[in-house]
C-alpha cells in the first residue's frame, strides 16, 4: 500500500540542520505513522506496528519464562479509584479522558480512560488475595493507554499508546524488590540485544518517580541529538496501593498483612527510540532482529539481461528464505536502480542484496550494509550463510556504535557551569553530584533545561560535591535534556 | 493465584436446571473471569486470555498467509466521522461512550470511544488512497472495542471487548466479494477445526445486518441450550463507507472511482461459546488445540508411596513437555485427588494422567478423557504418543459430537405455529422459508422471540413458502433465539 512516491533521500532535513524535522520527515517517508484527525494521536502503519509485534513476542516469552501471565483489565476507570491513592491522583489527573455520557444517558461517575492501571488492578487485587497461599500474584496486560499531554510527538509522547503493563502483588518488601529489579533487568537485555540500544539502569529521583511509587527504576537512552529517553521502567510501590485498595491477606502467623505491590512497562516509544539512536541522514537503520524485512534483493543491468538476471535474483530470495531470513524482492522495472537503493536505505533495511548481469557472469551477487554502507562480493554459493552472520555483525556493530556514541557525549561536571556548558555546547549526558536536595535539582533544570534522568547504578565516577550546592554528593546523578 | 477454593463441583447448577446460571457458575469457578467494577466489563483472567491468545496466533497467521498486515488505529472518533454514513450512525449512535473533557478542558467536539473502525479506516484511507496501484489495501488491527449495551453477558455481551477488525479497499466489486467470502472461510475453518465449533455459513437478512453494510455474512453456532451464537462477520461493505469518506482513486483509465470496502471481525464472545458448546454439568470442555493446559498429571496413593510416584509422574511430565504438550503437575499433599480430579474436570483440561503405586507396578498409567470421562490404562513407554494421538481424537470427536447435537437440534417448519413449537419446546435451529418481507421475519420474532440467524449457502432442505404468510418462498432462512 505504499504510495509510489518517486522523491528521493535528499528531500530529508539532515539531521544536523534540524534534528526534530528530521524525524518527522523519516518516520513519515518511511510510512511508519500517519497523523490521526484526534489531538495527539497517530496510526501505526505497518512496518513500525510489526516492529512493535516482534517486541510483543520476544518480552512476552521472558515475562512468561519467569512466571508471569497475561490477563485483561478494562479501560474505564471510576473517578473514585484515583482518590485512593493521593500521589498517584495528583500526578496523573491534569491528563485524563473522561467518559461522561454512555448509552445516551449521563453517568453517575465518571470515568477516565485508564492512563495506567495501578488503581484496577488494586481494586481486583483486594478481592483476589486473601491469604498467602494466593500470593505472589504476577500479571502482565498488553494495552492501550491515553495521557492528554499538552506537547505531543510521534511514538515518543502521543495521546494514546500501546504498551505492556505489569503488576505484581507479593508477601515481602524483599521479594517485590527482586521482582523490581528482574524485570528492570529483562528489559535492559531486551533493549540492548533486541533493539541494539545500550541503556543506563538506575533510579529515579524522587521528583521524577512515578506518581504512587516508592521508588521507580529506569532505563535511560541517548539519542543522536543528544537529548536522552526513557526505554522502560519499573517501580517499586511498596505498600502505597495495596494501603489505598486494602489488599491484605492472611499471613502463615495468622496476621493479616498488607501485599508489596510493583509495577512495570515498556511502550511504543521504543519505535521512536529505534528511529532517533540508529537513523542518519539518509533515514532509518533498523536492528536486524527487529527488522520487518531483513534483506531486500535489486535485479540491476539493462533490460536485456533481466530474462537471467531476475531468476537468478528469485533464486537468492528463495534460498534466504529456506534459511529463514525476512526477505523481500523487488524487480519492478518502471522504477530505476538508483531509486530502489535510496528508497530502501530510508527504510532502513539491514541489507541490499544487488545483482547483474557481470555479477552473475563471476557467479556472486554484492550485499550492501545499510549502517556502514560497506559493498560485499560475496559468491551465490555462498549467499545464505554470509547474510546471517552479516545480520548478527550489524546487530552487534550498531550497538558498539551507540555505545560509542553515548561514551562520546557522556561528561562529567563538577559545577552547575560546567554542567551548563556541557548540556547547551556538547549536549548529551552529563554526570554530576548531587546533595539529595530538591532544589539543587530544580536550579539544573532552571539553568539549562536539564533534568536528572537518573541516579545510575554503575556511575563511571563518583563526584565528591553538590554540583548546585558545593556540599557533600550523596549520589552521582545523570542530568540530560530528555523527551 | 487460584484460590484454593476446596468446594466440590456439585456447586455449579445443572444445565438442565438453569442454564444461564450454569455459565455464570462455571466461567467463574473456572477461574476465567471478574466482574469489573465498571457497568458491563469484566476482567479477562489468564486461562480465558491465553485461550484469546492462541485464538490470535492461529487466526494472525491466516491473516498474513492471504496477504494482510497489522496495523493501530486511535481508539477516539470524532463525533462528526459518525454522521457519514447514516445507516452506520443510526446502528452504533444508541451504544457510544462519549468523551467530553480530557487534560482539564471540555472538547470542542466530542470523541466517540470507538465501537468499531469503519469510519476512522474510511477517513485514512481516503488520504492513502490515491491510484489504481494502492490497491488493494488490506490491514487488520486486534484492538478493544466499547459498545454500551442494555444486557451484558460475560464474555458474550460486554460494554468492553477484545477483537480483531480487518478492513480492505479494493478496486473492483468483485475482488471486495471475494475477500469477503475469502475471510468468512478462514473464519469458518479456524472456529470448526481449532475451537471444534461446527458453523452454519450463510448471509444475514437485511434487518440484521451490520449497519453500513451492502450485505452481511455470518456464522451461527448452535449453544448447548438451543439458542444461537453468531461466531463471526464478514461485511460486503461496496461503496457504502468510500461515499461518506470520499475513498477515489485514479484507474488505469484515467478515471476517479469509488473503491470497494469490506470489513470482517471476530471477538472475545468466542470463550463464550467455547464453554455453551462443550461444558458440561462438571464444568469447562475445553477442546484440546487452545486449552492452555492440555494434560494435568495426578500422583495417586497413599503417603508412603509418594517417594516412589511422585518421582515418576515428574519424568511423565518432562517427557510430555519435550513432546511438545502442554502438561502441569499437581503433586500437593494437603488436596485430595478426589479433589483436584474435580477442580481439573471443572476447568476442562481435556486428559487428567492418574499414576499410583500400583500402576507404577504394572509400568503403566492411566489417562482420563475430560469429554467422554473413558479411561484408558497406557504403558508407561507409550504415553506420549498416546497422549498425542488423544487429544487429536478429543478435539475430532469433540467436534463430532458438536455437530451431531446442532443437527440433532436442527428442525424444518413448514408454518408459523411449527416454527413456533420447535423453538418453544424443542429449542433449536429452525429452518422456515421467507418471501424477502420485513414483516414476515418480523412475525417471527413477535411470536416467539426467534430471529433470522442467516440464508445459509448450503440449506439442508428448501422450503416451499415463507412461514408467515405463505407466499412462495424466496430464501431459506435459519431461525432461532440468539445471543
Ligand atoms: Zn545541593
Ligand atoms: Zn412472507
Amino acid at each position: 500500500m505504499a504510495k509510489e512516491n518517486k522523491s528521493f533521500v535528499k528531500e530529508i532535513t539532515p539531521q544536523s540542520e534540524d534534528f526534530s524535522r528530521w524525524y518527522l520527515d523519516v518516520i513519515q517517508k518511511a510510512d511508519w505513522m500517519d497523523y490521526a484527525p484526534v489531538r495527539g494521536c497517530i496510526v501505526f502503519k505497518p512496518d513500525a506496528y510489526e516492529i512493535w509485534e516482534r517486541c510483543q513476542q520476544e518480552l512476552d516469552r521472558e515475562f512468561k519464562r519467569t512466571g508471569h501471565r497475561n490477563a485483561y483489565f478494562p479501560l474505564f476507570i471510576p473517578e473514585s479509584f484515583f482518590e485512593k491513592e493521593k500521589e498517584h491522583v495528583e500526578g496523573f489527573n491534569p491528563e485524563l479522558p473522561w467518559v461522561t455520557e454512555a448509552g445516551g444517558d449521563i453517568l453517575e461517575e465518571r470515568l477516565a480512560v485508564r492512563p495506567t492501571s495501578e488503581t484496577m488492578f488494586g481494586h481486583m487485587y483486594a478481592q483476589w488475595i486473601q491469604s498467602y497461599r494466593d500470593l505472589p500474584v504476577l500479571l502482565n496486560q498488553w494495552a492501550n493507554v491515553v495521557r492528554w499531554e499538552k506537547r505531543t510527538l510521534p511514538f515518543l509522547r502521543t495521546s494514546e499508546f500501546l504498551w505492556q503493563e505489569g503488576h505484581t502483588a507479593h508477601a515481602t518488601e524483599d521479594e517485590a524488590r527482586a521482582e523490581t529489579m528482574q524485570m528492570l533487568e529483562i528489559y535492559a537485555n531486551f533493549v540492548e540485544s533486541f533493539l541494539a540500544i545500550p541503556v543506563i539502569r538506575g533510579q529515579k529521583t524522587p521528583s521524577e518517580k512515578f506518581a504512587g511509587a516508592v521508588d521507580t527504576y529506569s532505563l535511560e537512552s541517548l539519542m543522536k541529538d543528544g537529548k536522552a529517553l526513557q526505554t522502560a521502567t519499573s517501580h517499586y510501590l511498596g505498600q502505597n496501593f495495596a494501603k489505598g485498595f486494602d489488599i491484605q491477606y492472611l499471613d502463615k502467623d495468622n496476621q493479616r498483612k498488607y501485599v508489596y505491590t510493583t509495577s512495570w512497562g515498556i511502550t511504543t516509544r521504543l519505535l521512536g527510540a529505534i528511529v532517533m539512536v540508529h537513523g542518519d541522514d539518509r533515514g532509518l537503520v533498523i536492528p536486524p532482529k527487529v527488522a520487518p524485512t531483513q534483506v531486500v534483493v535489486i535485479p540491476i543491468g539493462p533490460a536485456k539481461t533481466r530474462e537471467t538476471v531476475v531468476p537468478a535474483a528469485e533464486q537468492i530470495v528463495a534460498s534466504l528464505q529456506s534459511a529463514g531470513v525476512r526477505v523481500n524482492i523487488d524487480a519492478r522495472e518502471d522504477v530505476s536502480p538508483g531509486w530502489k537503493f535510496n528508497e530502501y536505505e530510508m527504510r532502513g533495511i539491514p541489507i541490499r542484496i544487488e545483482i547483474g548481469p557481470r555479477d552473475l557472469e563471476n557467479g556472486q551477487a554484492v550485499l550492501v550494509r545499510r549502517d556502514t554502507g560497506e559493498k560485499l562480493p560475496v559468491p551465490l554459493t555462498q549467499v545464505d550463510e554470509t547474510v546471517n552472520e552479516l545480520l548478527a555483525t550489524i546487530q552487534a556493530d550498531m550497538f558498539q556504535a551507540a555505545k560509542n556514541r553515548m561514551h562520546e557525549h557522556s561528561y562529567v561536571a563538577d559545577d552547575l557551569a560546567a554542567l551548563v556548558n556541557y548540556i547547551q555546547n556538547e549536549r548529551g549526558l552529563v554526570l554530576a553530584g548531587w546533595c539529595g536536595d530538591d532544589a539543587c535539582e530544580r536550579a539544573v533544570k532552571d539553568a539549562c533545561s536539564a533534568t536528572s534522568r537518573n541516579i545510575p547504578f554503575d556511575p563511571p565516577a563518583q563526584p565528591k560535591h553538590c554540583v548546585t550546592c558545593g556540599k557533600p554528593a550523596q549520589y552521582a546523578v545523570w542530568f540530560a535534556k530528555a523527551y
